[in-house]
């Protein structure tokens, strides 16, 4: 049994515990939460610090990406393993290399980027480049709730609620719909102005809608759309794609549970998840897993 | 530059020479082949015998698949590395097990069953489990040639040429269209009844059609439609799906070279497609990688 805490209990942190409620091979230690109420969680011990908890083999960080890479290299430094689904794709190979350093000094392992995107899709596009060397890969998104665009409508004077869907036009092209609830005397065509204009918006095609309850437009669905066309040896037009239609939240918190079950068996150092083995992803026998799945 | 020498040299072997020209860290030490003559290759050096080569580091495996555990058993313990798409799915664990024993008892590394299906096709089925724990996937091929099939029906007195296409009827099931050249004076009746009763076909639906030349109904291309719908944690409805149109041929060779590129990072043992790194397969450094694909 691993023995993992869940650091932070958001959207996410619910899901993690729902995968993990789902699997058989893990110890849920505690969950560490600045707003949850002990004993609100069934069970399940809540603490405000991770050092209230025994023996914590795996931290599974469930906090807002900005404040992971502190966090994971604090816990990495304390013995702990750590998971987090980082979701900063810019800034994601320096965040890398310094939980690498970090972990390998105090010998214990990061999985990091560990959602659906980064993460799961990222495995994919490894996978289609290395069957297609030479051509192009587009991963559109959608229909679905950008979470970082939503947050971005929010901080603009005069909205209440937003909701921003993302919608996939193909070739890795997206059209924004953003449903906005105003607050009282605020004027849409100025708030539909500073939308559009937004460094968030300004590139994609936007249409900004006023509604009276952005509550209930929102669903956890989400989707994507992986294409590859490209080239293998020297044979033109090979074509692969990769479809998803799924509950968002409750994707990550399921790849975050399967990267925790990985993260124990690497080396010490950080691992994006393009550097793991999919059979360490796994629960179950070596030899039952290669049986079913090769 | 990694030194590889290809073995045997049907249509596979085609396929990676052609993608191992297309990559840039490989060195063709030569071609073994029985029955090439030596200059039909260009440049490079055709042989009878392996060990006419020097300082070969991985052996491309292009043999028949039933060849190729004692050849490749062979080969490791003669210090040199392994790839080979072997794909009898029902003894790829008792090959593993024993590649993997010869493997580490001489420290060398070979990857198996490394081609689209068993191969790439292993690595998406994996990595969709890891996605929702909970569910089934089926795996549908076609249309594309059967090259198990069409050898069956070759083995029936009566048939002079004989082509099986597989057909994807969904979920797992597939329809069987054979089309045969006869012989001189066989009877077309007595032909389709046995193919029909053929333990290759007598478990699918099957569709015997005469024809007056096989070969102008061949092309290369197959197909894959994999699904999986699933629950993640307690999330039922996820739903991932993996297509492929591809030349079959092509992509095998490529996926071989590819595998040829990450048997050398391995520790010494045995690894079919899922025990490996996605990242392994491919040429590049690993921040250009990780920043690009992550």
């Amino acid at each position: 049994m691993i023995r993992v805490a869940i650091v932070g209990f958001g959207n996410i942190g619910h899901s993690v515990l729902e995968a993990l409620k789902a699997s058989q091979d893990f110890e849920i230690v505690g969950i560490v939460s600045q707003s949850l109420e002990p004993g609100a969680v069934g069970e399940i011990q809540v603490v405000r610090d991770i050092h209230a908890l025994k023996d914590v083999k795996v931290a599974i960080l469930c906090a807002p990406s900005r404040a992971v890479p502190d966090l994971a290299a604090q816990l990495l430094a304390e013995g702990i393993c750590t998971v987090d689904s980082y979701d900063i794709h810019t800034t994601v190979y320096e965040v890398h290399e310094r939980l690498d350093a970090i972990a390998k000094a105090h010998g214990t392992a990061a999985v990091m980027s560990a959602g659906w995107d980064p993460g799961s899709d990222s495995m994919v596009r490894a996978i289609l480049e290395a069957m297609a060397p030479k051509g192009i890969t587009y991963t559109n998104f959608g229909p679905g709730m950008s979470m970082g665009h939503t947050v971005a409508v929010k901080a603009i004077p005069g909205v209440k609620k937003a909701l921003s869907m993302t919608i996939p036009l193909g070739t890795g092209i997206h059209r924004r719909m953003v449903y906005v609830e105003l607050e009282a005397g605020a004027d849409f065509d100025t708030v539909a102005s500073a939308i559009k204009t937004d460094a968030y918006f300004c590139h994609d095609e936007t249409h900004v809608i006023q509604v009276d309850d952005v509550d209930a437009l929102k669903d956890m669905g989400h989707g994507v759309d992986l294409v590859r066309k490209g080239v293998s040896g020297s044979t033109q037009n090979q074509r692969m794609q990769f479809i998803m239609s799924i509950n968002n939240p409750a994707s990550t918190g399921q790849i975050l549970v399967a990267s925790a079950r990985a993260v124990v068996k690497q080396k010490p150092g950080c691992y994006t998840m393009i550097e793991l083995a999919p059979i360490d992803l796994l629960y179950g026998e070596k030899e039952d897993l290669i049986r079913r799945l090769v």
